[in-house]
């Protein structure tokens, strides 16, 4: 198995409403078929996909999948940016679970759920640098 | 904000038996501090981390994170890698919720759920081939 995840597909109750929340990030969506939102981004897609068909592909029942213990982290390139990305995470009907604080690793962090009850980290990690298109590794791109 | 997500952080119980099940797969950690271990991806990370300081970092009690509905997909070349890739998961302790299988939009697709209890997808998507060094968009490469 090679080192790498193709699609992260987030299970939601209203794919209107979650794909909206994007949407109003900013993000454009691929071309689908309709009942699935897709957004294409560095290497890998992320899906949208509503919560009891999910369940039924996977042969389980909704009650039993949960959200939250899977937390999606994005880097930005400037401390202040991480406050900025709250805000319009905020604006665009989420809520913050933590504002925007230094951490003692060095970072700058933040913590936003999305309407839909994902968690996304807003992090500035001045250890890890991003490559010019964005792309993160662990110990960043020098 | 830019379409791109960081880092996917999974949150675990048993952080040393998480870490085991990925490099039975054959995946490699990137050099971490202690009580984190990370995969380096393409253009991005996938972290494991303790359940607990995961939910005290985003400031949520433990019992309010599940896990599942956000499932992880590895999209293979081949048809035949897909019951390969969930052989090896089994092999590596997972279990197999969906053994491969054909599905309506011409894929061949299986789940497997690793032991801390998340849940990856394992396809052929025909419609979808990878770039050479394996990554993915929605409508594929090439």
């Amino acid at each position: 198995m090679e080192q790498r995840i193709s699609l992260t597909t987030l299970g939601v109750r209203d794919i209107a409403a979650s794909a909206s929340f994007y949407e109003a990030l900013g993000w454009r969506r691929a071309e689908t078929p309709e009942g699935i939102v897709a957004f294409d981004l560095i290497g890998q897609t992320l899906a949208l996909y509503p919560l009891d068909r999910l369940a039924e592909d996977i042969g389980l029942a909704p009650s039993t999948l949960g959200t939250g213990a899977v937390t999606l982290a994005y880097n930005c390139r400037e401390r202040d940016e991480v406050a900025e990305v709250l805000n319009a995470a905020s604006a665009a009907g989420g809520e913050i679970l933590r504002p925007a604080s230094d951490v003692f690793w060095g970072g700058h962090v933040g913590y936003f759920r999305t309407p839909d009850g994902h968690i996304w980290e807003v992090t500035h990690n001045p250890l890890a640098p991003l490559s010019p298109e964005g792309a993160f590794r662990w110990n960043g791109y020098g």
